[in-house]
C-alpha cells in the first residue's frame, strides 16, 4: 500500500502499520559510506543528485513506507549569515555564535527559493525517482534547536548559553526566534511546494525545557510556523526528545502526528493526546544493538502500546546510530509489517 | 526550626519550606574555588577535614536548611578497582571501562568502613560541627548511572555501551548492577551508621532508559537498595533527572522523597505519587541566571505547584552550576522561606 504512511498520518485506516526510521539515510549503511568517502556531509547536501541517491538509498533496502530527504536541520545558519563546519566527533561548529542584538540583527530572513534551491531541486528529484511508488517527507529544525546550535556556537549539555539569552534578554531570545520561526515557515511551505509529501518539525532539543518555559518562551514561534504549514494540507509530523510532559503544549502549537521518543509510551501519549492527533515512535534507538528476541519483543510491546486505533506511525525515539547494523533495522521493519498486518 | 527539612522528608508540617541545593558547596562559591586552588576535588574528597570544610560553607553563607556531604558519586569505584581521573573540561576519565566478564569479576564488593573511611571520617566531623543546628545528608550514586560510567569509561551522550551490555548481555548486566547495587547499599548503611541523618540516592542518568526496560534491568537492583536503607529509619531521596515517565517505577523501587527534575511540574508529580512520598525540587538551574523579577516567579510557581500539603523540599532540578551568582543562590533560599512561610 503505497500511501500507508499518509493514511496513518491522517489516522485513516492501513492494511499494516507504516514504519520509517528518523537518520534511516546514514552511516550506517555501507552505500551510504561509500558516497561519504567522496564527499562531505555538506556536500551531499548541496547536490541534488547526490541527496536524491542517498535518500533513496535506504527505501531500496529496507521496505520503509516513507523517504526522508536527505538534508541537515542547520541548512538554513548559513544563508541566514551564520555559517559552520562539521568538526571531527564534534559536530557543527559555527564560526560567530549568536550571542547579541546586532548579532541577531545581522541574521537574514532568508527566502528558501533563493538561498536553499538546491533542497528544492533535490525534493523534485526525488518525486520524480520514487515515481509515486513511495511518499516523501520533508522536514526542518525548530527555532529552540536551531537557536541551541546558533547561540551555544555547536552543541550543549546544559543550553546554558540559549537559557540565559531567554531568561535574561526575552525581547533578544523573541527576535532570533522571530527570525528563525519565520525562515522554517518559508522553508518548510517551499518543501511542500516542491512536493514534500509531508513534513517533519524535529524540535530535537526542546526536552532541556519545563512546560512553563515551553509555553512562554517557545510554543508562540512553533505555533507561527504550524498553524501556518497546517492549510497546505500536507501531514506535519512534530517530534522531540524527552518530552513526555510538552506533549500536549506540543499539539497546541501544532501537527497532525506528535513524535515522541521510548521514554514516553505510546499508549499514555495516546491517552494524553486524544484521537485528534497521529502518534510515531518510539523504539530505543539502541535496542537496535539487542539480539534479535528482546528487539522483536520490544518492537511487538511498541505496536501493543500504540493499540489498534488507526493512527500510528512505527519509528525509533531518535536518529539511528552510525554502528547500527541495517540487518538489524531491515528487520524491524519486518517485524513492524508483520506483526501488525491486519 | 532545625529540623524542617527532616519533617518536610515525612510529610510533617513545617513553619516553611526547606531548602537546599544539589551542588550547593561547589565551584561558584569563592570559598570552595580558594580551596581547590590547593587541592583536587579527590583531595577534598579524601581529607576529611577539608571535605568538612568545603560542606560548610554553603551552609554559613547560605541560609539553606540541610548539609549534603561533600564527596562524589564515583569514589566507591576506585576501591572496586576502577581508577579514575577528572580530565579538566571533560569530566572523569576512567583507566580501564568495564566492558567483559573478566572486567566484572575483577570488580570487588568492598566493605566501606575498610575502603571508604575517610568519607565516615567526614560524617562524623561535619556532624561535630553542625552540632545538632542542621541536618546532614548522604548520598551516592544509584547502579544505573555508577555503571554509565563504568562502561562508557567517562560521561556519555547515547549510553550506547551501556545499553549495549544490557540489552545484548543481560546476565554479564545483572552481574554488574548486583555488585553496585551491594557496594551502594552498605555505603549508604555505613553513612547512616557514621551520622547522616538523610540520604540521597543519585540516579541522574536514569532518564535515558523506557519504564519497560527500568522494570526490567534497573528496578530490583535499586530497590535491594532502597528497601534495605529504609529500615535504618533516615529519610531517603530517591533522585534523576528526566523522570517524568518513571517516577511510579522509581517510588516502588524505594524512597522516602522523590526528587525530580524543572521538567516535571511538582503538581503533576504529587498526583501520580500520591500523599505516601515527599517530592524534592524542582528550579531549572539555569534560572539562577535570570533577573531577579523571573527567578522569584518561577520559584513561587514551583511552591504553588508543591501545594500547601506537607511534603515539599525546594531544590534545584539539577546541580548548581560553577557560573553561578552566589547572590543568587541566596536569593532563591530567601525568597523560599519567605513566601513558603506558615
Amino acid at each position: 500500500m503505497w500511501d500507508r504512511f499518509l493514511r496513518a498520518c491522517r489516522r485513516e485506516p492501513v492494511d499494516a502499520t507504516p514504519v520509517w526510521f528518523m537518520r534511516q539515510a546514514g552511516r550506517y549503511m555501507a552505500e551510504y559510506r561509500a558516497i561519504r568517502e567522496k564527499h562531505t556531509l555538506l556536500q551531499i547536501c548541496r547536490q541534488p543528485e547526490i541527496a536524491c541517491e542517498v535518500t533513496l538509498q535506504p527505501v531500496r533496502a529496507l521496505g520503509v513506507d516513507a523517504a526522508i530527504l536527505f538534508a541537515d536541520i542547520l541548512l538554513p545558519l548559513e544563508p541566514m549569515g551564520s555559517p559552520f563546519e562539521f568538526a571531527a566527533g564534534e559536530g557543527p561548529v559555527f564560526d560567530h555564535p549568536v550571542r547579541t542584538a546586532a548579532d541577531v540583527a545581522a541574521l537574514r530572513v532568508i527566502d528558501p527559493e533563493e538561498s536553499l534551491g538546491h533542497v528544492l531541486a533535490a525534493i523534485r528529484m526525488i518525486r520524480r525517482e520514487l515515481d509515486g511508488k513511495t511518499p516523501l517527507i520533508g522536514f526542518a529544525g525548530a527555532p529552540f534547536t536551531l537557536a541551541s546550535y546558533l547561540v551555544e556556537g555547536g552543541k550543549s549539555a546544559h543550553y546554558a548559553k540559549t537559557k540565559q539569552m531567554m531568561y535574561g534578554e526575552p525581547e533578544l531570545w523573541n527576535a532570533l526566534m522571530t527570525k528563525l520561526a519565520e525562515v522554517v515557515r518559508r522553508y518548510l511551505r517551499a518543501q511542500v511546494t516542491a512536493g514534500a509529501q509531508a513534513v517533519q518539525l524535529f524540535d530535537s532539543w526542546i526536552g532541556a525545557l519545563s512546560p512553563t518555559d515551553y509555553r512562554e518562551f517557545i510554543l508562540p514561534h512553533v505555533s507561527h510556523i504550524l498553524q501556518d504549514v497546517a492549510q497546505t494540507g500536507v501531514p506535519v509530523i512534530h517530534f522531540g526528545t524527552g518530552t513526555a510532559t510538552l506533549l500536549e503544549l506540543q499539539k497546541e502549537a501544532g501537527g497532525t502526528v506528535i513524535g515522541v521518543d521510548w521514554r514516553t509510551p505510546l499508549g499514555g501519549a495516546r491517552r494524553l493526546l486524544g484521537t485528534e492527533v497521529a502518534v510515531q515512535g518510539n523504539l530505543d534507538p539502541l535496542l537496535l544493538f539487542a539480539p534479535r528476541p528482546l528487539l522483536e519483543r520490544r518492537v511487538v510491546e511498541v505496536l501493543e502500546a500504540a493499540g489498534p486505533a488507526p493512527g500510528h506511525i512505527f519509528n525509533l525515539g531518535h536518529g539511528i546510530l552510525p554502528e547500527t547494523s541495517p540487518d538489524s533495522v531491515r528487520f524491524v521493519a519486518d517485524v513492524v509489517h508483520e506483526r501488525s498486518r491486519r
